[in-house]
């Protein structure tokens, strides 16, 4: 199963591409889409909407991961995370992919069993976990990754649940 | 001058096509683009974002002007206002069509001269400005309406206040 992680945001959104195979998560590609702080918001959602489809079409992603922010922040930061999440959500949805959203405490749980991990230790795991080489350098990267991660970890259990 | 107004939301996104010649406005058109709360949100967002491409194609507006609502607000909805907005932003950044917001105190000003107008007060002077024969019937077309009646009367100051 191939599942494309995000870390959404209208300046930095992280993503990873992973894949799992039985009980082993390799990673097959990841990185950040970056946009100017001076451009449009318009402008800059749209060249975020680009690169996400672009990706999806890339990769075929049977699952898209997204991290979901409730708390531990403020309405006017809520509100431009909201803008990039619709983005996110609204590629997924027009190439037929389906989202499943995961809070940070539930992806410190399924990476460390830990569910006050901090940044350091998330960053090493999805290191260990996907044996890559190095901790990926931006933590909006990381983050994607290990969202992707939790996915591929719970969604047996969701499935199961739902049932 | 034709302009779009916007009130974001996933549930009703309010929208109202108004027409600027000289000192008058106009309404041409407005409704309510309402999706089901027992729908996948990808997909909810994806009929928002079809809609509403569908009406900047129908009539072309030289503006998209869109409510932002920053207080009163908790971060949860917040982020759902805000995934509608982005896909508002995004839709209107794809057709070419400059976005403007204004926040709720903007538009009271604009349409009453008073920052602390009630919503019934918003809804007559939506009437009265734009001639129509009764007050619209949900609030979220109301002001959908005001936010472009707002940009309607604002827009030359705020070209002059950027010059």
């Amino acid at each position: 199963m191939l599942i494309l992680g995000i870390d959404p945001g209208i300046g930095r959104c992280g993503w990873g591409v992973i894949k799992k195979e039985k009980s082993k998560v390799v990673a097959l590609a990841f990185g950040c889409i970056e946009t100017k702080p001076n451009e449009d918001p318009g402008k800059r959602l749209l060249i975020l909407s680009n690169e996400l489809s672009a990706l999806i079409i890339k990769y075929k992603p049977q699952a898209v991961a997204v991290e979901q922010l409730f708390f531990n922040t403020n309405a006017k930061s809520a509100f431009v995370v909201g803008e990039a999440r619709g983005v996110v959500l609204l590629a997924a949805s027009k190439n037929r992919v389906p989202t499943f959203t995961y809070t940070p405490l539930q992806i410190k749980v399924a990476l460390t069993g830990y569910g006050r991990a901090e940044k350091s230790q998330m960053g090493k795991m999805v290191k260990t976990l996907l044996s890559l080489t190095s901790v990926p350098k931006l933590d909006d990267t990381a983050d994607a990754l290990a969202v992707a991660i939790t996915h591929a970890f719970s969604y047996k259990t969701k499935l199961t649940k739902a049932l």
